[in-house]
């Protein structure tokens, strides 16, 4: 069905803070989560011409209120805003939100997750009304558009527009066979097998399944007790052989010197990165991170918690990580995440984007299609997070994985739409799951 | 009067969003933050003896209310706390905090701001109890409990416990006589004289008013326009005299190279500092900027938006910045701070703390005296921000100026107990000056 696509205007804003009980099995358990609910701020934008973008922002849990009030009140700003002001000019939205002349002290971290809430949801009913995929609309974007949709004013130091243009266009001869070849088998994708919380039966059995599906790369949780996880290490090296890749991840719970003490220790299981081995915001202490393991043959991973564009800038020129992962909610939306996958192309750093938490897998799936297609075009060197957990009965259009590799979505824009159960259930805290167990999805410390 | 010091609780935790339509009049305007209204959430904290800590966090009007709510949903985790607890150990109590295992994927910005809420109100009544102002609490510390107070997981690449410890202990011989000295005439002050939305003739009269009470340093904001920037600061300078010492600040509006560039027009002006020449987490960018303005003997300042000790770490460490603009309520309180410092005195980095806004004369006075007495322990290169509006008839002990120094603050804790008429008032938007201007301090758009 045809919408009208131009005289469209932003009609409503509608916010909703969805937690699930995940702490109650310790899915996603890591270092510093240690009980987190898998939580997601809901945007809901509606248009005039009836058409509603939709977008979430992961988090793992208290906290999804505080997002959610932010992207109420940048909600403001928006009313009667010109949809076809957006489309025109992708960029000039970005800024109006990014550059509010108070709004901005507030600087990262919830403001820019709940920036990224707008846009996101923007740029669906975009692709929803041009009846295409994100990874479609966004390939099909002309790269002067894409230029346009990005925040130069603190980028061109590492990569100018007119780096950018010719990056989109270097290959543009291959994009339609490597489109048509992705659509087919989809970008390689990898998973954690090793979550803290889970007991060597349970690791096996997921490597078993995952393996029956065609995995190949498997991921670790470290960094709680250097005995338990040489033990632990051990044991999935052995269930997955040593032609397996495997990644360990410690969420950034060690010291810069400390990272490189303890990966010392663990570097005799071959891991192929080691991913948050410090603070989120530590570019000089990956760079030294990153030189130190050189030798050892393990590469530094980063980007879940990056908090700004600026700081991956800094990451990707300094050589400081090896795999890029970038994440679907953590930053300003579509305008900020094409911004890094360019920069990533350029210091030739491969795109692995961070999967999992509540939709992420369902977002990140595009960049990746649009990274390997149109900016990389190849698929020689990523690997794309899944989990498989929160997807059926939760999205209307789950995430698919065939033979180790996603299958290339279909449904027009992010494919966000929520199963209306399972949504109105989770409404924190007046849904059904929620009614009878608030204190366990507050904000409160373990016992 | 003595108050119980052991077995105290905290029994409740107020917040209020105050506002100042200082957008009226352009005051504290910057090529960014066009029509600020000065701003703050002021949180009380009531403990069970009777005792009140206080702290105020500044924001630029819009998203204030963002921190409050924040500040709200973390007073959750300290119904009853044990303020003994505190006292006993404030790095447990900010780690309590900060490291909550489903807040803390917010990470910086709003949640880092908001935490500072808590814990500069925590260090206030325990200043209070012990009937000191905020330095003397502070100078007053056992090095011992200092670096106790400090989250050192990801600081000791840069500065280790131990070197803390010998930078708090190496000039203890001298501590008492540059006390005594400070308490007679307390740090230099400076003051920005040259606001983007004021006249020539203002300029003048502010700086003629400045140079009567003994100032000699001037600041200017910059990076709106060259060819104006280049003509007003001429006119400065003449003002001024080629002796005065003049500081340049354009509040991150450029790009790297663009700083490099335009900083290299203003050289002939000679000014000592650009402050915030690019983004507030560009480490790199920082660091190229300074080297590139060193033959012109132009040094790099920042910090009053830098979102995270992790950052300061970093720009100190690489030599990045000439001058740490350490800033009260950007951080995670007193705990943050003092590490900050403590990182500036190892790397030979004068701290030239932020102030301004609402209630930041008044904290970061305490701050200096604590480095002037007991980290750096001398008073030769530093410069205190000092601006006179939002004092008098705002707070009960405003800070004062004597011949070019801040008088060092004698009233218990921060000394920021307000006048209740102005606090009520200034409540938004409730207060009597907002109830008929609601529009005005909301999020909204320039014209």
């Amino acid at each position: 069905m045809e919408v009208e696509k131009t005289g469209v205007k932003i009609m409503d804003i509608e916010v909703a803070d969805l937690r699930v009980p995940t702490s109650d099995t310790l899915l996603g358990s890591d270092p510093f989560h240690l009980k987190p609910n898998y939580s997601c701020v809901y945007t809901k934008i509606k248009l005039s011409n009836g058409v509603q973008g939709n977008s979430v922002c992961f988090t793992v849990g208290a906290g999804n209120d505080w997002i959610a009030y932010g992207v109420k009140d940048i909600s403001k700003l928006l009313e009667n805003y010109s949809f076809d002001e957006f489309i025109e000019n992708p960029g000039s939205t970005y800024k109006f939100i990014n550059d509010h002349h108070q709004l901005r002290w507030l600087a990262d971290g919830v403001n820019r997750m709940a920036m990224g809430c707008i846009l996101n949801s923007l740029w669906d009913a975009w692709a929803k009304i041009e009846q295409k995929p994100m990874w479609k609309l966004l390939v099909d974007l002309e790269p002067e558009k894409v230029v346009d949709s990005i925040d130069w004013r603190y980028m061109e130091d590492a990569l100018t527009r007119e780096e950018a243009l010719e990056i989109l266009r270097e290959k543009e001869t291959e994009h339609a066979s490597i489109e048509s070849a992705l659509k087919n088998r989809g970008p390689k994708a990898y998973s954690t097998a090793g979550w803290l919380g889970l007991t060597d039966e349970e690791i096996v059995k997921t490597i078993k399944d995952m393996q029956a599906n065609g995995f190949d790369c498997f991921k670790m949780k470290v960094g709680q007790n250097l005995a338990h996880d040489k033990e632990r290490l051990k044991f999935i090296r052995e269930v997955i052989g040593s032609e397996s890749r495997l990644m360990l991840d410690c969420n950034q719970v060690w010291g810069v010197d400390e990272a490189i003490n303890y990966m010392n220790e663990l570097s005799e299981y071959n891991p192929e990165w080691i991913e948050e081995p410090t603070a989120r915001d530590d570019v000089h202490g990956h760079l030294k991170i990153a030189k130190s393991l050189e030798p050892l043959g393990i590469k530094v991973a980063t980007g879940e918690q990056v908090p700004s564009p600026v700081v991956f800038k800094q990451l990707l020129q300094s050589g400081a990580i090896g795999y890029c992962q970038i994440d679907a909610t953590r930053l300003g939306g579509v305008n900020d995440v094409m911004a890094v996958i360019l920069l990533a192309k350029k210091y030739n750093v491969p795109v692995c984007p961070h999967g999992g938490g509540i939709g992420l897998c369902n977002m990140i799936i595009h960049y990746a299609m649009w990274d390997q297609i149109k900016v990389a075009s190849h698929s020689d060197n990523q690997v794309v997070e899944y989990l498989e957990f929160l997807q059926e009965g939760v999205f209307n259009f789950p995430v698919d994985v065939k033979d180790g590799h996603y299958v290339a979505p279909q449904a027009h824009g992010w494919g966000l739409e929520m199963d209306q159960e399972f949504f109105d259930d989770h409404i924190y805290p007046t849904g059904k799951i929620w009614r009878e167990r608030v204190q366990s999805g507050s904000i409160k410390f373990l016992p």
